[in-house]
């Protein structure tokens, strides 16, 4: 019998899910649902897209029509689920016009992704107050900094720095508000965050770090921001603090939820309920050095995840064991990248570290273009096993991100690191490579 | 009582060797001797200077002379060592004027590297052949290129193709021979090779593999080169046909040599010679995949093992435990790299393989700028580790294979490898990570 297969969700984690069980079985029915009417679109994507480095949002999209086609996928948009039924094992749906239909299902996965978070700041319903997660909400932003002379970005994780950036290549007077006490702060510790800071400042970012949004101003659309005390004049207000896991309809159908209030699943994405599997920003995952839960919510981990669960609700067998969280952006020309645990993170865990930071650079001394690079690697004391990484420089960044990564995935130990083998060619890289001198840091630091 | 350490030979290795000598103790008497005038430069940047990417030859010493009055090394250059006796602790010397001197040592470390290996090809004494490995070598190089207009290069090897490159950045016509079917014989597959004689034939390069340079033509000065009987005119010939062990000093001396005719050491980089230790071009390593002896010749590899030698010459303890090769290179804007056996060095060491190889982009598809990249890994088959990888590409190559590197040196599988976290942004790489795809396509050769 034919195989049905229903995805909630028709995004990075729906799309990979979707594919990876088309390729595990050829016969299955397989229906994607979304709220959304563009699908597969790169979320990523939006600050370049505002920053004028990608021509337009319809770019963002993935998959082109016929890619579903080709996959034999029945795509549902402006679609909402309404209710799954495990029991029944049925969703039912409602499409823009208020049709109403019940779809019976085999096995069911559920990417429903997550939601912005906006903290209850005074006046956050104003015109002119933007988050960003769709590309309806990437148009209404790109319209208004059309006109606007001025944005004030709240929060300063990587969506936000990279809105801010996108509005200060733009020509607005820009702003940042943190409320933590430095930038990134959930991904770098303070010293590399401080640098990343100084950086965007001398670009002619302003930014105010450990101090809230107490109100956004404005009689009907946003004038300003009131931030410790003084009126920050805004045209734009980007709301960028995070997003929440959207778990609401896994919730009512019976989905048990994780320590962090997201979807928990196996090492099969699947839930409590047999049959239905989870991926994506709505799932918790496994850290890979705490072993803890924890929230990854990167489309690398989306991607992986929706593979898995995909592969599992058509018959096959996978299974994902977790994140590191290694993450990557580039704020102007410069790279800033971090993989596992940030000291402060580690320390939190309750894990004893041992740190090292330098300062080299990304080619042959002589080498014109040589750029400078900063290096900061977290070691857990007592295994002197690598577990974090945090990376800032000019070039070829997201790789030694994923070196590390590939170093802390396979347990290698800071003494392994500074005996590493590299290669080296004046136009390219040094012939001790930065990462290798930080993990001599490192050991200098453990005697 | 103050340790004296004398080391022959003062570029990478030797200068690695005397600075960690001097960082394990502060108050051992340190010489360095060497034959040369210039010491300490980048024979790796020579085809650079040529190609005009890097000022001055001057540009490529990399420790100025304040460096050895600050790290307290008495330098001796155009200095011939005659002789090692060991059983006296001795080495004689001869200096320019040819006064001779014999000096004592606690410890010695050999650092005497290699000699370019110039086929028996008839008419070699002629003016206008050159080899290239010291500063004199690219000084006259780049002499005879300022008045010629066509070059020859023998030998397809790294140097061979990076000059090579220079002669046509410098708008020679310019022919490679290599007498192996393909480009870089010993470092890549044939199928990797091919694309890279295919790019290098687009930028205006003629490439002759599988045929030899039979004769040097010209009376006096060379006019050409006989190749397959076809004269191919050259006012410049470069022969790069690879070097061999520079070991006659140390074999005389008693040093047993290993099978691939150079000095043999144990991991902490002592010869048989009880204080007499060895490290760069001129000593053997171990491979560490086949775990055989190999001849590694990578500025990388004899930078870690003069390390090595210098903290143990001095008193400490390090170990050098082998390589694995690898390498990388920038012609025009294409890099090129690669680690570990390549498929057919792995077929010859006989290890059965399962390979993989993809083409994939450097940036979300939809990111301005994204490059072409080509990865081939090799697989051993029984344990699925991964061995071997080759990397063609516009950017970041130099950091793939340090990551791949790292994944062979910690005998991450296959399996591993296309489950491995990678980090994301548009502007700087993929979702799904070209390695990674590589990976799965091993995995399904594999099945």
């Amino acid at each position: 019998m034919t195989r049905k297969i229903i995805v909630i969700g028709a995004h990075a984690a729906g799309l990979d899910a979707a594919s990876a069980a088309r390729k595990t079985d050829r016969t299955a029915e397989i229906t994607l649902i979304t709220k959304e009417k563009k699908t597969a679109y790169s979320r990523c994507g939006l600050p370049f897209v505002l920053g004028g480095h990608i021509p337009t949002f319809d770019d963002l999209v993935v998959f082109p029509e016929r890619f579903y086609k080709m996959m034999k996928l029945n795509l549902k948009t402006e679609t909402t689920v309404t209710n799954i039924d495990p029991k029944a094992k049925t969703v039912a749906i409602q499409d823009k016009s208020g049709n109403e239909e019940t779809l019976q299902y085999d096995n069911l996965v559920i990417t429903t992704g997550a939601i912005p978070f906006v903290p209850p700041i005074k006046g956050r319903e104003k015109k002119g107050v933007y988050v960003v997660r769709t590309i309806e909400d990437g148009e209404k932003i790109n319209q208004a900094l059309q006109t606007a002379k001025s944005a004030v970005i709240v929060g300063a994780g990587l969506i936000g720095l990279e809105v801010a950036v996108a509005c200060l290549e733009r020509g607005l007077k820009t702003t940042v508000v943190e409320f933590l006490p430095y930038v990134l702060p959930v991904l770098l510790d303070k010293g590399m965050a401080d640098r990343v800071q100084k950086e965007l400042e001398e670009k002619g970012m302003r930014i105010i770090v450990g101090k809230g949004a107490e109100e956004i101003l404005g009689t009907d659309k946003v004038t300003g921001v009131l931030v410790g005390g003084e009126e920050i004049p805004a045209d734009v207000v980007v709301v960028a603090t995070g997003v929440r896991a959207n778990v609401e309809l896994a919730k009512n159908a019976g989905v048990e939820l994780g320590e962090k209030r997201a979807i928990k699943t196996n090492l099969r994405m699947e839930t409590n309920i047999k049959g239905i599997y989870a991926a994506g920003d709505c799932v918790e995952t496994i850290n890979l050095v705490t072993r803890r839960p924890t929230m990854s919510q990167l489309g690398t981990t989306a991607v992986k995840q929706a593979k898995v669960a995909g592969i599992n609700a058509a018959g096959g067998y996978a299974t994902f064991t977790g994140a590191l969280g290694s993450w990557i952006t580039r704020l102007f020309d410069t790279e800033i990248g971090g993989t596992g645990l940030t000291e402060f993170m580690a320390g939190r865990a309750g894990i004893e570290t041992v740190t090292g930071t330098i300062t080299s650079k990304t080619r042959a001394d002589y080498f014109p273009g040589a750029l400078p690079i900063r290096i900061k690697l977290i070691v857990e004391k007592e295994s002197e096993k690598l577990i974090g990484a945090q990376i800032i420089g000019g070039e070829e960044v997201p790789q030694r991100i994923n070196a590390l990564s590939f170093a802390i995935q396979k347990e290698m130990t800071v003494r392994e690191l500074a005996k590493a083998e590299t290669c080296y060619a004046p136009p390219v890289c040094e012939t001790w490579e930065p990462m290798v001198l930080a993990a001599e840091m490192v050991i200098r630091r453990l005697r």
